[in-house]
């Protein structure tokens, strides 16, 4: 987070992250099994994720008049959640590297990683049920829907993603894209930690909805600025190895943009290039897209629908919380949506 | 189940089975994406395992005078959570095949195999909370308490199970293995559905402990003749590759007293066979082992603690049920464990 601009943004996310990993370490057990099972339990959140969901939940639900106490459990899930996810997407990906380590999976096998993923997942109900102290049983009812439709929503965002790279998909377009990763990342990232935060702050559930752009708007240019990254980006900052969404085949927006440009020959290469488990080298296939993507300015184009999908994110912030009272959570919030616009790719 | 001595037996299991089948079809979105998520998430379920969860779920609280409609959501959120997790675990154990036929990850691939588990466990959730409408909040509440902790000791017990492996275990005893599938396998096969059962047909959580021993000892009995059947049983009735434990480096009942019982020379060429992937076939490791197995009577003393358990839970029923009305459900039960103290291995 060194390139952040914004001193209020990065204060804002060390601070509600501390605060979700305090309450968070409440609900690691202290006893066996450790080594394959609780001792990793911590791992990736204490590699130094940002901590963007927990962030955007606690600061939604302190702008809008909620108290801390009351929306921190809630951020645990959502950690937890997130990191599990995290854990089985590695897998999914076949990725090496996962905020500059080695990833679960190639650290401690696979078996060990999916249930590590496991563990997490069971563990982000715990404090979603202790809920019942502090929110009464009907709002616990209601946030843990909330979390229910997020993880349906994640699974058939990943199934759709992981089905377009074992079918090797050449035709899908823009808007197939954006459906996705509404599913995958928007929801969880974004649309449900600012509803659940919302919906902690009022008590009242009837029109979350009117969230849902902005968290989308949010979501998908975080998606397509972090897919960017991944070819652009510096492996120390990024944490991720770089390229390797074009070694797993991820159908990325400028690799849609690239298949809809390219000629007849250059798309029957791609095909070849993106066909899973073949015998071509990583740094040939990473090397002859970069090459396309430059010449057809894929990249380019793709952080402009970023950078649109920032604007759009600040407009819809404009129209939901121009009449909230200040007060630095607001800030925060504002500050998110800036940073996204002025991030440099 | 063909070999099933007990007509009472197979028509509960095929009747309870049926009753959960229908149900769990209710919570099957019928939405994209079907072709790697919906349509896969029924597969392992309508490959014909033999539904003993939902069975032992249902026939228990049927038995304490329980209604049937109030627990067939619970009893499909078993059968989910058991299919999830069948799914995850051939991949943490690399299984080729489940009930006769590839499993999930050799079929459709790691990544996708992973995302399935994943959406089968959140799919468990939604009959849980629309119990709400048939148990009232309070009960409902309970009934997924009883879930969170089936799944937590489930994932300590896997941890367990795979970090003996990767650390190639050698000084494992009974102790450790009856305290590992305690948690791996008696919790959610046995102890949680009748928990479960029983807590839905009283209302009552106050004594749900009186039923631990009964789900412990025909769980742990369960699990040892299962492995037992993967080392002797016909790949046919099975469904799974023989040897395929061995193969694996799965630290049984039987492997246990062998290392025990064998001459240090023995040892150490257990050690080396059962390092996790080297480079000796599996037919000599299956083969080795075997006549070491045969020599020191391995397989003939786990087939004893499984009779064993067996018979201490036909002492636990009796002391339960002896007091309960007759019922077809309460003869089920009784079958159910009668026959596994009949079961030829």
């Amino acid at each position: 987070m060194t390139e952040m601009p914004f001193t209020s943004l990065q204060d804002g996310l060390a601070t509600y992250k501390a605060l979700t990993a305090d309450r968070m370490r409440q609900y690691i057990p202290s006893k066996e099994p450790r080594r394959y099972l609780y001792d990793l339990v911590t791992e990736y959140p204490e590699r130094g994720g940002k901590g963007f969901r927990p962030g955007l939940c606690i600061a939604t639900s302190q702008a809008l008049g909620g108290n801390l106490e009351r929306v921190l459990n809630s951020a645990v899930a959502l950690e937890l959640f997130h990191n599990a996810f995290l854990v089985h997407d590695d897998i999914e990906d076949e990725s090496l590297l996962r905020r500059g380590q080695p990833t679960m999976h190639q650290r401690y096998g696979t078996g060990i990683a999916i249930n590590v993923g496991d563990a997490m997942n069971v563990m982000s109900i715990r404090p979603l049920m202790d809920n019942l102290q502090t929110l009464g049983p009907s709002l616990t009812w209601r946030v843990f829907a909330q979390i229910e439709h997020m993880v349906r929503e994640t699974v058939e965002g990943q199934a759709m993603e992981l089905g377009w790279r074992r079918e090797n998909a050449m035709d899908l377009t823009e808007k197939d894209y954006l459906n996705m990763i509404l599913k995958k990342t928007c929801w969880y990232t974004c649309i449900h930690p600012i509803r659940i935060g919302a919906l902690i702050a009022s008590g009242d559930d009837s029109d979350l909805d009117r969230f849902n752009r902005l968290g989308y708007y949010m979501g998908a240019s975080f998606q397509i600025q972090d897919d960017i990254l991944n070819l652009v980006g510096d492996v120390k900052k990024y944490g991720k190895e770089i390229g390797g969404d074009l070694v797993e085949g991820k159908r990325t927006l400028m690799l849609i943009y690239l298949l809809r440009d390219c000629t007849a020959t250059e798309r029957r290469r791609l095909g070849q290039l993106l066909t899973p488990n073949q015998e071509i080298s990583d740094e040939e296939i990473i090397g002859q897209i970069m090459v396309l993507m430059h010449k057809y300015q894929s990249i380019a184009e793709a952080r402009r629908a970023a950078q649109q999908l920032a604007g759009a994110a600040l407009n819809e912030y404009t129209r939901l919380f121009s009449g909230v009272p200040d007060s630095k959570h607001k800030t925060f919030l504002q500050d998110f949506v800036f940073y996204m616009i002025q991030r440099k790719l």
